[in-house]
């Protein structure tokens, strides 16, 4: 990459093309999204840590399976630490809304996803305010 | 490092030095185990991702000051990539249970966090059993 903001771009192209391959339940796509060559961590909402390629790629299988969900992302933010793209990210599936972390490394001339982690944004600290009444 | 073997050791020491600064509310040590000249990203459960440094030494005080919270940390597994050591364990908060991934480069030494993103486990996958009744 050219510059650290063409990298910063590419992140998020990256990290755009992750969220379309959930979207459309594209199991192909999402394999394409991850890398082939370091190892990898998944960590689904709820989930245990998921380690190795083989079995992070069943659990996408696992959740595809269900039919593509309504999930879209924003507040994209990446920071490059030692060649690695770390970004954050808010994610809205269905009526949930979600923080997630996704690692790439460049891979074959693209960033590659060697790690997400998503979990669930507490009410009061819904960008959209909260949703339900507040406790106090 | 002399071998990847001494890596995983040293990044489950490093793993180890910040849940015992969490566990002790030392806000010094919790300091020393973040990177100095990296970005640094941290997901508290239930947060909005903080970037910076300065930002997420703020949250840690402001976590710290609450007083030593009752926390435990197992199943630590690492992963190395391109030299960055992703750390995924279970984290046993008082009554929770939670999973966290913690990354580190080597720094000065020693791996330092730039990354941590913790969050709540499911009941029905927490690997001491449900401790509500199952759904079904």
């Amino acid at each position: 990459m050219s510059s650290e903001s063409a990298d910063v771009r590419a992140a998020l192209t990256a990290n755009d093309a992750f969220y379309t391959a959930f979207r459309t339940g594209d199991a192909s796509a999402m394999d394409a999204c991850w890398s082939k060559s370091e190892p990898v961590l998944c960590t689904h909402p709820g989930w245990l840590p998921i380690h190795g390629r083989q079995e992070v790629m069943q659990s996408w299988r696992q959740i595809l399976a269900n039919g593509p969900p309504s999930i879209r992302w924003s507040d994209g933010r990446v920071a490059i630490v030692r060649g690695v793209a770390f970004v954050s990210c808010t994610e809205w599936l269905m009526d949930a809304t979600l923080v997630a972390t996704n690692v790439f490394v460049w891979e074959e001339a693209s960033w590659k996803l060697v790690h997400h982690h998503a979990s669930p944004l507490s009410q009061d600290m819904n960008p959209e305010g909260p949703t339900r009444d507040p406790l106090h």
